[in-house]
């Protein structure tokens, strides 16, 4: 069995790939980011989904991206939108993604894995830029040129099972793993106990992605 | 005049390089990383230099690479070697300048900055993979991938200005722009007051760069 890491948000996307690459026989080492995001309710989804899904370990990153702030989600004077907005939304967080691969990819070279997996979306998503495929392939490139094991013939493959599928998809796929959506959190501003708003754009594309598969949406809104 | 953000290690290389971006016109940001070294003398470094030379303001992110560990810089148990060893040596932190890159990125984003300065050599170097002109090219077309900026047409340009010159060139340079090679620290074994080892590997390439450069050394060892 070969092992693999897996970024793990806490969310409905990030537990179904957790549940994909268990299915594949990896042995999923599975990483979170304090990232200085609005609340710690998503950590808290993190930690069950791991234990449940049965991670073979699991660790959470300490990463103060407020320091940097510039985002509806690591600077908390600026609000997280309740509608829909044209273009990117302020939601978006300057080359988050590329950080948390970075740091996954160095953990997988430590301990002698060629797998990362990621939960990005390119279908019901925010548009940002670092979900699409043209950026996992980039980042896959790169992860290759800048590693010693990716210099030693030892490639790096990044996992973006959920790149081309709906919401609806997503979710049915991941009931047929049998993950529990009730333990994740998606919601932008969740409350203390994890639950959700219902109308930030992560929460939108949830419920609507429960709407259209037919599904009992198990999140509770506040 | 155009901001730039200056990864500032407390070293001479990017001492030598925030020189650089300031003679260049640029109003520079400058950051460091507490990310888990052996110490804290680097990090003073950095505050002393980020000052000296006029940096327009200084960060320092935490993030603690030592949960993931696997060099001898981040984890207590593997030691600095003290002699030349082939090949890539203990000191290699995977992944270490991606990730420092991408927070570097997304300061960059953040603040309008289009310029991410890295004192990164490929000569007089332990051979790290993420220090090669490959690295650094293949990081650029990522970043402009990646970002909202680099996708609405404000490229980033990642500015690698000692990646050509030996040790010895590059301090000839820094003196010239009035760097004060006293104030940085380089050594991976660093005391508590900045004092060096001078037989880590990052000594020995500073050493010989004072000898080649016919200056005598300013840095202080225990």
């Amino acid at each position: 069995m070969r092992k693999a890491v897996v970024l793990l948000s806490g969310g409905l996307d990030s537990a179904t790939t957790l549940a994909i690459a268990k299915q594949g026989g990896y042995i999923c080492h599975a990483l979170s980011l304090a990232y200085g995001q609005r609340h710690s309710a998503e950590l808290a989804a993190a930690m069950r989904v791991a234990e449940v899904l049965g991670a073979a370990e699991h660790k959470t990153l300490a990463l103060d991206l407020s320091v940097i702030g510039g985002s509806a989600l690591t600077d908390a004077r600026i609000a997280v939108p309740k509608q829909p907005s044209a273009g990117i939304p302020s939601t978006y967080v300057p080359a988050r993604n590329m950080v948390f691969l970075a740091l996954a990819l160095g953990w997988a070279e430590v301990l002698g894995a060629q797998d990362i997996f990621i939960g990005v979306n390119a279908v019901d998503y925010s548009g940002y830029p670092d979900c699409r495929p043209e950026f996992i392939r980039a980042f896959e490139r790169l992860a290759n040129i800048a590693t010693k094991a990716g210099l030693e013939g030892r490639p790096f493959r990044i996992h973006a099972p959920l790149q081309q599928l709906s919401k609806a998809e997503i979710i049915r796929r991941g009931l047929s793993l049998g993950v529990d959506y009730s333990l994740t959190v998606s919601c932008y501003s969740a409350d203390s106990r994890g639950r959700a708003c219902g109308v930030c754009d992560s929460c939108r594309f949830r419920k609507l992605g429960f709407l259209e598969a037919g599904i009992p949406d198990p999140t509770p809104y506040y």
